[in-house]
């Protein structure tokens, strides 16, 4: 029962719980809806001080109903919510949609009352949408349902929507309206107290009636639950979500608006990335993209014709084109052949096909249709500018009628015309998504060759590699035993090792001496660090010395070495002595621990690459062995690994291997808060890769 | 009378030649318009075989106009075009414009009318707009002119249109109708036969009705004169372009489409950025700014105040803003009072001010006063997401009242109000741009913090060095003299020595003996080049010895260097001994002699940098020193010039004279084809750089 949401979407019978006379109260204005929307079941008021409401009999309380009721939309003010929520759960309610707001958002006793509201929930087995949200929305036939007080019914179609905010949400569905995008399902889900996106994700994955998903997310709840909830589905049908409160000042508005703590934005980019969400900017590329992974197929690659009456715009299409990484078809010579028979002698017959200001309905059809048959192309851009003397509706039927025989995505543009010419009536209410502006066709459309790469692309494994997990958990119980939470060198070393990563030869030592014969038994070069709880950046603080040729030499610079520290006041706890590693490319790989996105990897090149340039990556586990390779190949300066200038290629594919061995330790031992591997020194093709320098703290 | 375009624009007759009595006939619409538009002066139509057009009498040629003609519209068949000009011509008709097409764009025997058009247009000392445009509009009370076939009379403003494209100039006519975006002027240029873009923004900058130029361009005519005209022009009004055939395949589109060759796309950047000309990369960024700048004040710095009621959308102006580096003002306390006076305990008073869902006009109306009062608020964003029971017209009055009395820019977004809603039509009438969505209204707002800067910022000068001209011309003249085109080393540094470049000490000797001597004068270590017409790129040749410490090494190093270019049957042109230069930051700058532009200047951080990161910059000349300054500080690695980790920062003054000094270099020997000093060694501030690869290659 707790995992079925059909009494909240699906429910035979409803209660509009502070349903109010007042024309314009928001409780009125549900009734209104659903009574409007030609709600497929019973509907009843409730009101203490009224007999009828909306012309309905009304009852005092919910207790008060004959009959069984599935859903209680509860609008009451927040100090009568609690009671009427138990109420509804004495009933046998199943499903409550709270709009009531004054719960967590407020603070102070809306926090007591949120904790009352869930405990209720929990106590009588109901779900719940809400509190604090604008309602919900199902248009199956079957149900036909708006429990919502915006002003607009949406049309009905294949899109289930859901959204954080409730007043997003209801400016979404206004303008849907305008440009004719239909939705399956809608819900504004407020505080998110029982019902989570989670939830709701499951239940569209299962929808037949829903074939894209639109998310406005604020916050994350659970995100280890959305990744692999959202793996799964991103595989069998879209998923676009903007996400606000991307930046640091946006965060804290996040913050005071929801009560919920906005994750990093990184870690956001990172689990979309991995799971396969498009992620939207606006609100408007929301909609561009929602409608055409709405009406059109994907495409099979990315090849694209562009068909157009003028040439300027036609340009516009193509520089988009390559802009974003779509191919420009070259057309067959049987398509080049049609078009010449066809178009007037002044029309372009290669792509963008220009057919001239004069182009008709006719020309439209017979090009398009040459085009949608070449295996050359993939998907077309329909360009159309209004001319003055031409019926731009005829041109739209045409290009229905040609688009129905092919399964290849059209997309059109006619230019700046708005959503009441019949241009953009006819192609929008026949699945064709129209834009005002070629570069909104040509974005929209690499979102859908994007994904249909993504659906494409091995899932990718997640490894699991042989490691010593004991010796770990005993180095890292000493050390909590120790009241530390800073690892020695020698076992942060050790912790890798157990781990499978190629470690550079060490040896603790306690003195000199003992130093001197480490380095014997390693062999020259050496290099000596020393270890100190004062010192967290070695290197930086001038406490490591490379190149170590001989014992003199080790005797000479250790004796400097401890001068320094003492001038420095810094104690030395012992001393390292490390194999001198040969030269590689310096790569540093880290881990952070966020409190809900868990381990945050990091990749980037050493040196100023990373440090001063910032060129890194992240990601989130579980890591793939796919997305492990894509971590390492989205930074800027990868082509530095590949080799530049006649270098030999960098070993990359122990670099990927360190990187999802990395994954597996971080996520056996969450108690580990930060680790950096600065650097893994990565050498030729097949000759591996050797861990030099790392830190690691716990939580 | 070549450079006054009065008669054009301003005419007191018309004559329209082709006039055709055919109803959605070019001829017959442009007269309609002209009628319709209510044209301040007299329209003749020109028939040779009709009485009367539009119920106004015709006369068969413009021969047989009794009076005075200013202006002649031509829509004749090209067939009939050159005639019918030359009748203007004789008639002592000043202004022209053509619309007829089946000239240059058309190829063949259309490049001899287009030649034989430009004759007839000299000869009588005509002004044309076109050929193959589509007409031009004033809205100037006083002419009242709308000389198009556009099915829309635009409405009055003050935003001047030079569109390249007449196709896209009709759907922007549209688009703006439909937003309520009014015009001073409009011109559809065509062919650019005669006149140019240039000679347009010419006029438009003396035209007291325009305050605001919208260009889409789709090639330039002479970049080097619309530079000097549109620097001047921005500095007074805000100049936006849309520039399409950005990339190749655009280009080539581009190239089919006008017959001009379209720039090189960083040139283009390039002369944006030096001239403030605000580049934007779609129609819908060129109205979104449009309206912005033509309708609201600049604001004074970039502290932005975000008012909204529903948190969602404020939560993504606030991203917005921190993604464009806009700062989300700090509130005066003066400012948080009125508004915790003013708004309910929800009501959240800091930035951005969220007013919650029931906020009516007296709201807004307090609220976005004491923001404008603020003097920690530039600009305000004022969002409303429609509600169900609030009248948005009353909200939109409030804003409307409230940001007349102050002198800082207010943007709105009436979130997802399409343009005929009330609240839409009362903001836009009354100059308050509104917006779909918030992230257009903050991107617009950028624009203008942007070209606020722009026209604050420093003109900078060009300075003009004290250099020896004298002996580069003298040592280009040997090289093309000897039919070389590519420099010797020695020259090329003494080029660059004679224009104040700091060039390593270097000596050419023909042979051993003489390179032993010359590096005993130099000093060790010296640096061994082979100089040879068969090698470009000596150092990836191999040709080239550094860090040489004695006459003995000297010696090894050119007998083995004479092996492997023997070997390799490279001839030895030469030797030569330069100086060893220190450590420095390995710099490179270079020049590109483009056509069209002239000399492109390059500047990127040598190593991967440059050649394997792409991280370069490009200027065009003139380079003053402002603008050399920013073209180093552009790269995304310029952090490492001021000094990472300790280090110290470079001495970058030497960099930005050096850039200058090879801009004047360049501008006075534009025989020059390509210049590379690769590296520049860039030493601690204040020690200057040195010169210590060259290459000089004439056209």
């Amino acid at each position: 029962m707790r995992d079925n949401l059909d009494a909240v979407f699906s429910p035979k019978s409803i209660a509009v719980i502070g349903a109010s006379r007042k024309k314009y109260g928001v409780g009125r204005e549900i009734l209104h809806n659903l009574i409007l929307g030609g709600f497929n079941g019973r509907i009843y008021p409730v009101n203490p001080n009224a007999t009828d409401v909306h012309s309905i009999k009304a009852y005092p309380s919910v207790m008060d109903i004959p009959d069984e009721v599935d859903l209680g939309i509860v609008v009451v003010p927040a100090e009568k919510a609690l009671k009427v929520v138990e109420e509804c759960g004495k009933k046998g309610v199943k499903g409550l949609v709270v709009i009531t707001a004054g719960f967590r958002e407020i603070g102070g006793e809306g926090l007591e009352r949120e904790k009352k509201l869930r405990e209720l929930i929990n106590q009588y087995g109901m779900r719940m949408i809400g509190p604090n949200c604008m309602g919900i929305i199902n248009t199956d036939p079957d149900v036909n349902m708006d429990a919502t007080f915006a002003p607009t019914m949406p049309l009905k179609g294949n899109i289930g929507l859901i959204s954080h905010s409730g007043a997003l949400g209801a400016a979404i569905l206004d303008h849907a309206e305008n440009i004719k995008v239909g939705f399956s399902k809608f819900a504004s889900l407020g505080n998110r107290t029982d019902v989570s996106s989670n939830d709701l994700l499951m239940m569209m994955e299962d929808d037949p009636q829903t074939d894209v998903v639109l998310m406005y997310i604020e916050s994350f709840g659970n995100p280890r639950n959305f990744t692999k909830i959202v793996r799964r589905i991103t595989r069998k049908m879209p998923v676009i979500a903007l996400k606000s409160g991307r930046t640091e000042a946006g965060s804290r508005a996040a913050l005071s608006h929801t009560g919920a703590l906005a994750g990093l934005d990184v870690a956001t980019d990172a689990l979309f990335e991995q799971c396969g969400v498009i992620r939207v900017q606006s609100i408007e590329e929301l909609f561009d993209y929602g409608s055409a992974f709405s009406m059109q197929p994907l495409p099979k690659g990315k090849k694209v014709a562009i068909l157009t009456n003028a040439g300027g715009p036609g340009i516009m299409a193509v520089d988009a084109c390559v802009y974003f990484g779509l191919e420009v078809s070259k057309l067959s010579k049987t398509t080049v052949k049609v078009l010449e028979e066809h178009l007037p002698r002044e029309a372009s017959k290669s792509n963008p096909i220009d057919m001239i200001a004069d182009a008709g309905a006719k020309r439209y059809e017979v090009a398009l249709e040459a085009l949608l048959k070449d295996e050359n192309v993939d998907a077309a851009i329909v360009i159309n500018v209004p001319p003055v003397m031409i019926d731009e509706h005829e041109i739209a039927k045409a290009i229905v009628s040609v688009s129905k025989k092919y399964d290849k995505p059209v997309l059109t543009c006619f230019l700046a015309r708005g959503e009441s010419s019949p241009g953009f009536m006819e192609l929008v209410g026949n699945s064709i998504p129209s834009y005002l502006f070629p570069e909104n066709a040509v974005k929209s459309l690499h979102a859908m060759v994007r994904y249909k790469e993504y659906r494409e692309r091995e899932k990718g494994e997640v490894r699991a590699f042989d490691v010593d997990k004991n010796k770990v958990k005993e180095i890292l119980g000493k050390v909590k035993s120790e009241g530390r939470d800073r690892l020695w060198d020698d076992e942060t070393y050790e912790v890798l090792g157990a781990y499978g990563f190629p470690v550079a030869r060490f040896e603790r030592a306690d003195n000199l001496e003992d130093a001197v014969k480490a380095a014997a038994r390693i062999g020259y070069p050496v290099v000596l660090k020393v270890i100190s709880r004062d010192v967290v950046h070695k290197t930086d603080f001038g406490a490591v010395v490379l190149n170590i040729g001989n014992e003199i030499e080790l005797r000479g610079q250790f004796s400097k070495l401890r001068g320094e520290m003492k001038a420095r006041k810094v104690k030395i706890d012992g001393l390292l002595i490390q194999e001198m590693v040969g030269k590689g490319k310096e790569v540093i790989m880290g881990m952070n621990l966020d409190p809900k996105f868990g381990p945050i990897l990091m990749f980037g090149l050493g040196g100023v690459y990373a440090e001063v340039l910032k060129d890194v990556s992240f990601r989130l586990v579980p890591l793939t062995d796919f997305d492990s390779m894509r971590m390492i190949k989205s930074i800027k300066s990868y082509s530095l690994l590949e080799g530049v200038r006649g270098e030999e290629p960098s070993d990359i594919d122990s670099v990927a291997e360190m990187l999802q061995r990395l994954a597996q330790l971080v996520t056996d031992f969450l108690e580990i808060k930060e680790l950096d591997i600065n650097p893994l020194l990565v050498f030729e093709k097949g000759q591996s890769s050797r861990v030099v320098d790392a830190r690691i703290i716990l939580g």
